[in-house]
């Protein structure tokens, strides 16, 4: 059947569809079941909403998501049809109760969540199936595969390298310090990060408050043409579109089962044409992963993966028992990247010794730097300014600019105190993203935790531990409020 | 801030609330950030969406959902506030890690699920948790306390019993047969049903197709006062209005965890101030429970916890081999319930011989019939036409009617044939559910499957063994298609 198209200018952060009672009564449709909408060759599969105040019979009216997915024009028509059941319920029906699936069943699901077949509570029963059953290395192989070949590729020339921390601790944004120094040795990083799953923001979130993070194929080759790299977010260029989604419902309760880590981040890099990649792997105890063991496990899972995938891949385990530097949350964190790139004295000195570290070893793996000389080649692109200049080059590429109005902060700012004098024996991760989640991070661009103080110091009484900001009023006060009652600063 | 109520006549099937981007910007607020809309003393939260085209800066738009929840009326003023984040997130991933919830954790999350505070994929990962991690007899108890308290409660005079099937068996419509049976010899029968969790349609879902389910309390005073009895759904009532949002979410993957399967048919039960229960338990291959063993477990659990709450109940285990009666679908079932309590020569003997002996065994444990004489006034008050006066008065009580229109079954029809001669020696409950629902049920009323024959039936090639009803053409080809793929029949 075809219908006139009615857009919404309606931002759901889902494809919503909403046709008339007397349509859907017609066509034998209720609430909730799945049609399918196509134009051209395009297709999308939306959740039937039904009204009768807002469209006429013989229009659908679709928000913004499925207007950009099929590039759709007011009262242009549309065909709409009922999408069959997926089939796919079945395989994570199976999978939730531990059976493994195989290569065909794992690209089913994969490509219904592509499609928008699948409706969120369903994705979110898979994720507890792959978080409660686990995945065997053959089933993350195909998890990986699924998940590249959903997606679209980059054909990129050169060397191409990349780096990846697995997450989980807040600050950890040593991405946009590499990046430009592997850049300006030569190296091809064509980086597209995630949005936060599990921490305050991603380097996709935080790169969002300075510059865009959003574009397509065409635009990408322009940027890394121009300046060698990129720091964008994978989601718009539709390299692992499941991924993106599967992320979306992890976040919802900051769950990130390791099957689904390892498969993402390979994924992504098999998309780009990576051929060198470091992986981050910071452990401790409150941080994703909490013992050396687990850590040495992931780290042996990622390279028996790589293996398969003929791709030169080292893991570098590093520490995860406190924060990384001073600022969480996408502009405090801006500032800190850029006090580094800028070397101005007050840098937080954490960050510049980790970012320098992994270029080191990045630029050693790709024979830019002789072995043990790595270290050598970053401290000079650093200190030189030649990084703070490729980092400026990616961002004006991408349309962005470092002006004082981006880098403001929340309005809405509050410190925190010393309640006694002592030493500061412990900074809880997950508790300190939990509360940057709760001042607005990532979505509040200017919302975040400042930390004046890192683990080991000392601190007398009354002296400022941490502010928080955020860009409402009842954000900030909800984040006091848990302040208290979770205590993620522990003092002796 | 308050904002002018917009109601767009849109049912969304969740309460959706939608405000100007203007607004939510100088709010602070994002996609998906969760609002509190409150009106006098009600309050009910929403998950925000954001546009730009259907209002305007000063109002905010709801669906049906919310109209309803806070009856609000077009243009009044409604209070909204960042609803806070909540906690009940952390008590699901400590419940997904498998450790135990203590009664206010439980009640937290029951209490959220309530007030909506927590969205469809939140639930998801509850439903999975203890899907994957069971729940010690306490866990149940508390969720049992949980699930009634936050829902109302009726108080009724008399001898109050209650019948209840624990679900699975395609056309296992007892109930409309044993509660005017049981109302006519002078039972209070207060008979709220769910609709379907993994079958085609939940009793609910049927009496829907001849009279109205959904009542107010007052209303359902009425409805027992004229009649004994009623058989209603119970989530317009509000009883357990958790349970019925959490069946929702069970229902796309056809989950039923145990745990959650006992506090909720307990939990509604309390709700009505029942005495006397009787709980069918069919057991079968492929039915939702599959052993006589896991029967006896359930019927143990059931027991020990009726002691608790001091509640006299008794549990049947009944043959779930395979379905009961003939008709497989809302109207399809309703015409086997008249036949039966119409006495008619084509009745279907297997749902009447089942009927009977429910009504049996609640007439005994209530003393309305002396031990071992139950049968003989069941069946007395079946054939006089007793029970069918009395099911005419509930369904007129209802404001129903048997009127030839409410029985139509479905304009999109196909027969299916024998491909060869042989006994049927399978008929799968399961796959049977699952066509039906292809077919459109519950929600299509007049769609389903009519048996023509049973299980240890002859059959010669050709002759009609079952016959698909759809109210829709696509639904109808698509069940074909799978019945071809999934053989819910067994021939040799």
């Amino acid at each position: 059947m075809k219908l006139k198209v009615k857009t919404l200018k309606l931002v759901a952060g889902r494809p919503v569809a909403i046709l008339h009672k007397n349509t859907a009564d017609k066509l034998g449709l209720n609430i909730d079941d799945r049609i399918s909408l196509s134009k051209n060759n395009k297709k999308i599969i939306s959740v039937l909403d039904i009204a009768t105040g807002i469209l006429k019979e013989d229009e659908i009216a679709t928000s913004n998501e499925i207007v950009k997915a099929l590039k759709l024009r007011e009262n242009e028509f549309l065909d709409i049809n009922l999408a069959p059941h997926p089939e796919s319920t079945g395989l994570i029906y199976k999978k939730l109760r531990c059976q493994p699936l195989n290569e065909k069943e794992i690209k089913k699901i994969i490509s219904d969540i592509v499609k928008n077949a699948l409706t969120e509570p369903e994705i979110a029963y898979f994720v507890s199936a792959i978080y409660k059953c686990g995945m065997s290395m053959r089933e993350i192989e195909y998890l990986t595969k699924a998940i590249a070949s959903t997606g679209r590729k980059l054909k990129l020339k050169g060397k191409i390298a990349d780096k990846h921390s697995i997450g989980g601790i807040p600050g950890n944004r040593t991405t946009p310090i590499v990046v430009p120094i592997c850049a300006s040795a030569g190296l091809i990083i064509p980086k597209t990060s995630s949005r936060a799953i599990t921490s305050a923001a991603g380097t996709a979130d935080v790169i969002e408050a300075i510059a865009r993070v959003e574009f397509s194929v065409p635009e990408i080759y322009k940027i890394i043409k121009k300046t060698n790299a990129c720091i964008v977010w994978g989601g718009s260029l539709g390299l692992a579109p499941a991924d993106d989604k599967i992320i979306q419902i992890e976040r919802l309760l900051n769950l990130d089962p390791e099957s689904q880590l390892v498969a993402s981040i390979l994924a992504k890099k098999l998309s780009v044409g990576s051929k060198y990649i470091l992986i981050d792997i910071p452990y401790g105890i409150s941080s994703k992963v909490t013992t050396r063991r687990e850590a040495l496990e992931l780290k042996n899972k990622f390279e028996k993966l790589a293996k398969n995938f003929k791709i030169n891949l080292k893991c570098v385990l590093t520490d995860g028992s406190q924060p990384i530097g001073n600022g969480i949350g996408p502009v405090l964190e801006i500032h800190d990247v850029l006090a580094v790139l800028r070397q101005t004295p007050d840098r937080p000195l954490d960050l510049e010794k980790k970012s320098l570290e992994l270029s080191a070893l990045l630029l050693e793996m790709t024979g830019k730097a002789k072995k043990k000389r790595g270290m050598e080649l970053a401290k000079k692109i650093l200190q030189s300014g030649e990084a703070f200049k490729k980092f400026q080059e990616i961002i004006k590429a991408q349309h962005g600019s470092l002006s004082n109005g981006k880098l403001k902060l929340g309005s809405y700012c509050e410190e925190i105190k010393a309640s006694r004098n002592g030493k500061i024996i412990g900074i809880n991760s997950k508790k300190i993203n939990f509360l940057a989640q709760i001042l607005g991070c990532p979505a509040d661009k200017s919302a975040g935790i400042y930390l004046y103080k890192h683990k080991n110091s000392k601190i007398s009484k009354n002296e400022i531990l941490l502010a928080f900001y955020a860009e409402s009023e009842e954000k900030l006060k909800e984040a006091l409020k848990l302040y208290k009652k979770i205590k993620p600063i522990e003092i002796k």
